[in-house]
């Protein structure tokens, strides 16, 4: 049982920035994620891109982003529960709560804050039939580790951006790549695209398109899949492979968190805008993307704001006898559970003689 | 008249952002500040020190969060009424206000959002009978431009880090320096307290303390002071001087805008955070440091939050039969009124062959 003060469900922008907002009130944090790291969509979705409207950078990458606040938080030592989704939520008669993952990982804390952003990403798949016999025994939606596929033979399909990516990226560490895409052109980064280009050409990279895997074969373990060409003319081709890795990308869903009996509208929680940003379930928060109320904007920055508020609302919660009194950072500096602290110089008295 | 979309009172950083969210409204902005440059507290009172509690900065200098922000609106190019103080506010027929500074200065517009702070600043100053009488000819207490004071002669009078800084910086520029301070022990930043002391070694600044200016002379303009010695042994000092500068820190005050009409609650304007941090006045918001709502808490981060919010509510004010779709900078870029674009490089959709 991993137990701590205040859940957070969803590693993104707000969920990590919460982490420290609840540190200066000294209170720790531990955070579930779907996906295999940190970050949400900013790490998952696009890393790469720019962000105009995070106030104080006039650019600024979505992954730069989670960078920063990873180091920004890193003083509040939190803990994470990653590629795992948040499944029950079950409350005590101390009024604390237990969360279980779909793998079973079970945490408990007195407060619960649900940064879940559009939901969590599932992957698309694709339509063939024995395709969930083979799930985790040679396909997989997801690379959560590349060196898995140390010299094994791996078929990726998919036109985007993950498909270009990680075809790149597994050239260099899988035995064989083969890259299969419904349509002659791809879409994604013109640099991914040439980078490609120039595997195919160096034969670091088989490419068939246009073309879809339609079937999958394996004594337990997948051995070979069916790769159809989309001109009438060809045969199906079988390939022996190790895995078969297809990337369509992720769609998120509120998923089993629309069960936890909250108050949902238009596949977000409501919640109290007025006050704490509190769910109709006293205890449980939800700030960022995943909430709602007159007025909402899905903007990261909101979250932040939401984050900082809930984390003084929970404080009260956790500690109803005690009075905070808040202090500037610019005056009573961090102080981390690491024992590290970060302040302002301090001024000096002196003489000038 | 200086017309414009929002009237920002107020040019600290929530202020600032605020010019940047009603941009991508395509909503134009001018703010006035009683201080005689942009970055409200965090320019004047402590460009130099750390806040460590900005989302996405580990740590930033105060005036560097300024000057990024600066940089971030810079293509919504905001007008400026700078060293005035809104003094008056008229609501006129057609729904507008005119808000009128301390210099007459008049300006008019569909929405106000006051983003004070903690007030308008303003200086504290020392009990010398005839002081009011040399205001702004020989008295001042504050440094706008420098420049005013090269080859001049120049009392300054304090012990904290303004008064250091600014006889450290006169030091080069007026043809002599006087520092009186009443106690012998300066406080502030160890290098300015050892640079001014290293300035009085080298007879750069003349230096008197214990003491106090206790009277001023002169016919219209300034020309002399009386220092007083805080031993009872010295006689006064006279000393002729072009400028007398008291630097005796700045003391916020919510000021004339305290006659507005709006409700007030502990020095601050109570506003609705239940949907968009108006006052009881419709058409004039107030956000950051000099709202309060139940929870408020005074940081930066919740000012950008606020200012997001209110430029949304300002828009449907401002454009009732208008429907705004919000669109994500990282999907439609930023378009500035300067005719400059920035946006995240587009996916390519290419064969590869």
């Amino acid at each position: 049982m991993i137990k701590t003060d205040i859940l957070i469900i969803g590693a993104g922008p707000t969920g990590l920035f919460a982490v420290f907002e609840a540190g200066l009130l000294q209170l720790r944090c531990h955070l579930i994620d779907a996906l295999p790291q940190p970050g949400g969509q900013c790490a998952e979705i696009y890393p790469k891109k720019p962000i105009y409207d995070i106030p104080g950078f006039p650019e600024i990458l979505a992954g730069e982003l989670v960078d920063n606040l990873m180091e920004q938080i890193k003083p509040f030592q939190p803990g994470f529960t990653l590629g795992e989704r948040a499944e029950t939520v079950e409350k005590l008669e101390d009024g604390t709560f237990i969360v279980t993952t779909n793998k079973g990982t079970e945490h408990q804390a007195p407060v619960v804050a649900i940064a879940g952003g559009l939901g969590s990403f599932e992957p698309r798949k694709p339509m063939i039939p024995n395709l969930k016999q083979f799930e985790d025994k040679g396909v997989a939606y997801m690379i959560k580790e590349p060196e898995m596929y140390r010299n094994k033979r791996v078929l990726i399909a998919g036109g985007g951006d993950s498909a270009l990516d990680w075809a790149i990226f597994l050239a260099d560490v899988a035995s064989e790549v083969t890259l299969v895409h419904r349509r002659n052109e791809f879409r994604g980064a013109l640099d991914s695209v040439e980078k490609v280009q120039e595997l195919k050409n160096l034969g670091k990279v088989n490419l068939i398109t246009p073309a879809e895997v339609v079937g999958l074969e394996g004594n337990k373990y997948l051995e070979a899949v069916t790769v159809r060409k989309n001109s009438k003319a060809s045969e199906d081709l079988r390939i022996e492979v190790d895995a078969f890795i297809p990337l369509f990308g992720l769609s998120p869903k509120l998923g089993p968190i629309a069960d936890w009996g909250l108050e949902i509208e238009k596949n977000a929680i409501k919640v109290d805008n007025s006050l704490d940003y509190q769910t109709n379930i006293p205890g449980i928060y939800a700030i960022g993307d995943v909430n709602t109320y007159p007025g909402k904007l899905k903007l990261i920055l909101c979250g932040f704001h939401e984050a900082t508020l809930m984390c003084q609302s929970a404080y009260q919660r956790i500690h109803p006898d005690k009075k905070y009194v808040m202090k500037y950072t610019t005056v009573g500096g961090v102080t981390g559970f690491d024992g590290s602290k970060k302040e302002a110089p301090k001024a000096v008295v002196k003489a000038i003689d």
